[in-house]
């Protein structure tokens, strides 16, 4: 009972709990090794005085893209997890990603990893983007992606002319990743509906950033979350429909969760806090808009949000994450290619908005923690799941990450007490190399104090950034747990036993 | 008034009303001209006595198959006629079928017009099937064909290799027939579902028939349902999805029709009273359950039937048709092309069953007039809407055919009065050019006495055939109804004009 | 074939249909003898020319309050059935009431036939009104009532100190009238609920009127429908809910009616027409809202009027009715009941509004025939099913009232030819016996031209009241029709049969 | 840092986590103390190993009747508690309950202390069951009640002739409890429904005991389910619907908890093991059914049964409590009552089953840690929160009982490692003092080896009960957490706001 940290005086919560004050923490090479009271202090022992602020697991932020080819100003993994760390999260999946020429994934993974090795301030992991799922692929290489390089989840897309899968692609990833207890994320709209009202769109003339968000209408999420629950459903095979938007899509996602199926839904905090609006821009540049084009766009009404903030309480979301996908505004190769010879054209504009250190923030505002009695939108449990907990369970890291707990790594969030910590998100405060924040103006209620990262203080605000690059290491993820429904289903109308006459 | 025909002492139906007994119908030039009483007769006046016999007006089926490529033994234009004025229905709306190498319709529909005409003996018309809609088509000769060829519908396919489109295929249609004001048939089940699973039934070598209804469950067919409505909703266009089968499908149209989406439902006699089982075939032959493959394929449970009764009764289906699309069985053109090297082999079995004849008095059977109080699963007004009124609204025939009123063609079913016309269904009554039919053995109530198509007797059950072939004529059709629903919807989560900026 | 009448060059309507321009109506003994063309016209046959105008079944308004003790000040049998025809009515069921102290229903019933009998200007029955429905009454008198007095329905009520029953006693009228094939009108609102409520409002002072539409919120409604379809499935016997002005309520009933449950549902004009923002009265004078203080009251929202619009075009509603049960408002014994010492108290206002006139043609004013394309909220036929075919049928009716074919009562509806009728609602029109309409200044774009009532021309828009007090008849009623679902329904999660052990 | 007791060697699970192996349990003075790694050991620390079984927190019941006046052969306070830590059971909330003539509810709470004072082996809190609402009571005191007594829950009947309370009593004490912070337990069936059949059946002379079940149908539990829902709404107030065993009435639930309301939901085991089937009782003593009789009564179908396990599975369920409420059945003034002269009466027999024993085992043996992968119903956190965490919550006990962390009471139950603990549930086992089990022969995969209470072994499975009477203490319980949903919302159709008019 030798502790390398100590922290004490805080109130620690978890997944389902919000333990009583003082408690302290002891750590020990890196892991929570303890939870107790009066604690040994060592000579060599540090301390970290709470103060009677509130302690949650560190973030993880399970959909982020960084360094990735299709979008050339993004954030690298080094300024990419430097923001994350000064937001409170302490793990990233971020995605290595197929080209649709390429055959073999092991190149891209090996890229992936040199890009990445060595350049992170916070822990990390790989989902594999597949574009072109070959039977030598989903035979061959996804078991040893599993198996031995830990990474345990694939995502997929509905839509982009790039990138989109048909539906029997969908359906033989979907077996692929059944036997190997891998999960399939889903980017799930209407390609087909999309681009149709685009060729309108272009025909008409109608190329304002705003367009983009006549483009992509809800019914569109809508169908293709449907269809991808539908594939699920035959294929028995767990799934989660990424950054969800469109309540109705929402609602056939709970529908599945309540007959057991293992459908998991993830949302956003821009689909949380920004409407469409502000993809108009401002009344004289209305190309600014393009700072606000992500894909689902940003929705049209108060209720849209009230919807999905319900989805955040109810428990349909498993994963709230900052699907970090941006590109520099005022730069030729980011969001400026939306304008073709100085004439706006949405299609063109790059997908994404910037969000992994604004996300653990945002959320924590609308708990207990900063709101009145009354006001809150959800429960800090609820927080520490969606920021954190459900993500690290889902994608393989349940006994490492996720959770404050003897034998969990040392992944802290200390807040400032009270409301000590409150702040305005604004752009100058930004840790990414991203010249702008969708969150421009919006008021939070706390910042993270510290972070820490198996057990070293990696931010301190007084301070800054105090991790080191390199610091963050790779994370072989094991395999996920299923949160919501189950393995074992019969789709309605089917006979029991009736998918083994053709697996 | 002076009548070439009165039918006196009948009860009348319609599609809203029992009328009371012993009213007459008084027929001029083909048409109703005249209900009432006390009818002049006068000595050119035939008159035909009903005996208090239901009269009902004559079906008109707005799905079958005729002399089409694919289907090389099913029946000829005559023969199929001459099966369905023995069985009451008066018209037939067949198909015109497109094949991919098509880049003209013109060719094709001289061709249907070619084998029809004068070849039939009940009126007739075409739905066109599009399997290559190419801009030129969807441009200009959609509008050829609804305003002076008289072909107010197409008809589209989401599955099979040769026939089916895409959703951006579907959308097209869907937008062309919207300005047309056309009716687009969508046949729905997921090919990429299908055939993955067809694939793997043939790699474990499940190819017996029966693995016809393991090949395509009904999953496939509610997803491509609710895919179909969701496009349809998009698109704000009239369709109908024809033949379904699985209650969750026909739940998404309920609630479509709920909100007033124009979407419309169709179902078929062999979905209502035949099982699986049938496809499992006489134990010491299971092929013999050939006979029985038809797609959507029949389903599993007692409870299915079931619900889809449910369906006809609270009015969720619009029309009741045979899909008619019969092959012979003992032919090696025919359902025998499934036996590969004398190994069955469920894929290569011709889909499709005969019911052109049957169709009638096997919903008939199920109706007051038949049935014990308490033991009818639809009431007669409701038959009448299934058989023949709301097929004639729907596909432009409003005000000539599917109901008895002064102004409309006389088809006229004259059924035996009470139970005297009893019978139980049996291929050596048939008059199609099939050698089986799938309902063998199923007692019906009644079985028309008389048909009259434009106030000629074509079918004396006493004698037979009376009409003769050519007799029936080819009907060009006007504009369809919108039974359900209307025009000028918003998706959800759009907002109202949001359309325009892209049509 | 010698007419007295031939109504020629009309547009019919029917419930099905509209027909073909052209076609007469020959009228003989006050029944539509025969439609056809061409008839007959002797010297002693009138002819109503009727200009290419719709010529729509007369009106049958099943939900009307006539001379009740309860209002004091609203319409006689005289007034109110004066007011009907005037607007197109030629049949009304109003209510004989029973009072809690009566013991048998025939001194009620020959009190209402004593005020109703040769004062009516159209036809006339009685629903009768339970409000204590002893053993004695339901098992000797309802039988006589139904079998020897021509009234086949009852209504209950939910709510109301005076009248409400509770669920024993609705169960207990609900077997009784199953096997007498009646049908049980229910008022469900949750008395509990508003009550409660009502004390609140009280002890706080808010008392204006507007408080009305407070105390009775949608909830007590929706939980009250509920409660009701249970007790039917629970039973097995038809009901009908009525006046339902709340989209939850109605959700209820769609889903009943998919199941086959024979539940019908009933609304009114001012549920579709006004909002509670009535209830406000003038900025000068806010008791003046009691004007349009009806239970249920007017709800809140443009929604909710949208909500209902979309059940009377999606099939839900069964029947529409006017609910007329209004007061004088400028009477002490009328609306200013709710003044007390000068004192605005909404509980003390008497419920109800006029309707009676207006009902038909603020329907009409949604058809087709008065709105451009596609600004139209249901189609002719769905009006005629709404305002006559419907409450025909489910009140034992068919064949007598609601439709026009032979064999029926000639109650017709002459409407102006185009738009030469279109008018402004105003008080100074009416021919109630009420100082004022609750839809005062709402365009309606036609009135019937001509009402006639068996034959007989009653109102002529450029002369009146034509027809005599008198001639309106009561009506002896048969059994209903189940025009929803079926009876033969087993409770879900009860084993067929079960109710046989208790029944 | 120095321990009374350690227990090592355990697999800790808590509602959110399943904790590595190896842990440590430090436990000071009755409390969980410390979690952690190589806890130092002092002479005086006890120690026990627990060789790899899993760890968890000791059941709270919150739903248990003892020597409750109406069930005078029931469990007492001492046997009833002897018999809940046998079965892992170290905390019971029980019933105080007024009788129609207790006009205060403090001589009530005073005898009932009475009677358990030093009787019990768990702790124990209770619950106040309500009959007569009187305005004082609710007004004075509940608040005595709430913040002195620490009974923060109350219970009330929807049906029962001499418990049940009308809609506008239910609402008076939801109102009253709103502003407590208290939540009401509801007993959900609709009384009217029920004495209708019971009559019906008496005069059918259906009385054996099977008649129970066909008397209380599941829509007798829908009904009132969806009533007490709606009545909740209005108040916006917390409620559990305890022992809920219909699909549709679970229904409601979901929905409810979609829309966040804070409906709470409770079933039992008997609803997830048995079917009514065991209410025939033996074929040649149909009597011996009696044994099964509670209400609501099993249900008939195997899919009953399911879908319970569905809810248990997707969270629906709150808490999962026994509804301990057994009379002897060998006795005259226990399930005997039901023979009446010899004669069967179903009505008269005492309604409940026995269960605090078996509960705890009958829901572990479900999980993984005794089914096979693939054959759990739900997972071990799951187990948690349904046994022990969300009825701690729910009812004002977290921070104190219900979860394994540091400042928790050291409740604990130890498994057997491994399947070692199996056994099938058996009379001759049980610890209460009651003569039958109604889970008789089920085959359960663990049985707690060690129950903990406060930090000492009660139950230990080797040597039988090892706690003392009287060391069980009253638990003064704080103010509940809402589980799901929130306070705070507008019921559908009002106007935000509109409920302070009347409150």
């Amino acid at each position: 009972m030798d502790f390398d940290l100590v922290v004490k005086n805080g109130i620690i919560v978890t997944a389902s709990e919000v333990l009583s004050e003082g408690l302290e923490l002891g750590i020990k090479n890196g892991k929570i090794s303890c939870i107790g009271t009066s604690l040994p202090i060592s000579r060599t022992t540090k301390v970290i005085d709470a103060e009677g602020a509130y302690i949650t697991p560190g973030g993880v932020d399970s959909h982020v893209h960084l360094a990735q080819k299709n979008s050339p100003t993004g954030d690298t993994w080094e300024t990419g997890t430097r923001s994350a760390i000064a937001g409170g999260t302490t793990t990233v999946i971020a995605f290595a990603s197929q080209q649709r020429a390429d055959t073999s994934l092991y190149p891209v993974l090996k890229d992936y990893h040199q890009k990445s090795t060595d350049q992170c301030y916070c822990d990390y992991g790989f989902h594999f983007i597949l574009t072109n799922p070959t039977p030598e692929i989903l035979r061959d290489e996804l078991p040893v992606l599993a198996q031995e390089e830990g990474i345990t989840s694939v995502k997929l897309y509905m839509t982009y002319e790039l990138m989109k899968l048909n539906d029997r692609e969908v359906l033989g990833i979907m077996f692929a990743c059944r036997s190997l207890g891998m999960t399939t994320m889903i980017h799930a709209e209407s390609h087909d509906m999309i681009s149709m009202i685009i060729e309108g769109l272009e025909r008409n003339r109608n190329t304002d950033p705003y367009f983009h968000a006549v483009a992509r209408p809800r019914i569109a999420e809508d169908e293709a979350s449907y269809r991808a629950i539908s594939l699920a459903e035959l294929s028995d095979a767990p799934i989660l429909i990424v950054h969800m938007s469109s309540d109705v899509a929402v609602s056939h996602v709970r529908d599945a969760q309540t007959r057991l199926l293992p459908i998991h839904a993830e949302t956003c905090p821009h689909y949380l806090f920004l409407l469409s609006e502000k993809i108009k821009g401002e009344p004289h540049d209305h190309f600014s808009g393009a700072k606000h084009v992500c894909s689902p766009p940003l929705r049209h009404e108060p209720k849209d949000l009230e919807a999905l903030w319900q989805s955040i309480a109810n428990g349909t979301f498993t994963t709230y994450s900052s699907d970090h996908a941006p590109s520099k505004y005022d730069h030729p190769g980011g969001k400026r290619l939306g304008l073709v010879d100085g004439i706006p054209k949405f299609s063109k504009i790059p997908n994404g908005v910037p969000g992994l250190e604004t996300r653990v923030p945002l959320l924590f505002s609308q708990t207990p923690a900063c709101k009145a009695p009354g006001e809150e939108k959800l429960s800090l449990p609820r927080f520490v799941q969606l920021t954190a907990t459900n993500a690290a369970k889902l994608y393989g890291l349940d006994g490492r990450k996720g959770s404050i707990a003897p034998g969990y790594d040392a992944d802290l969030i200390i807040w400032h007490p009270g409301n000590k910590g409150a702040t305005s998100i604004t752009q100058a405060d930004m840790h990414h190399d991203i010249d702008y924040t969708p969150f421009e103006g919006i008021e939070v209620g706390n910042w993270p104090r510290y972070t820490l990262l198996r057990g070293e203080v990696v931010w301190d605000r007084s301070k800054g950034i105090v991790g080191g690059m390199g610091y963050g290491k790779f994370l072989k993820r094991g395999q996920g747990q299923i949160l919501t429904g189950k393995i074992g289903n019969t789709p309605r109308g089917m006979k029991p036993g009736e998918r083994e006459y053709w697996l």
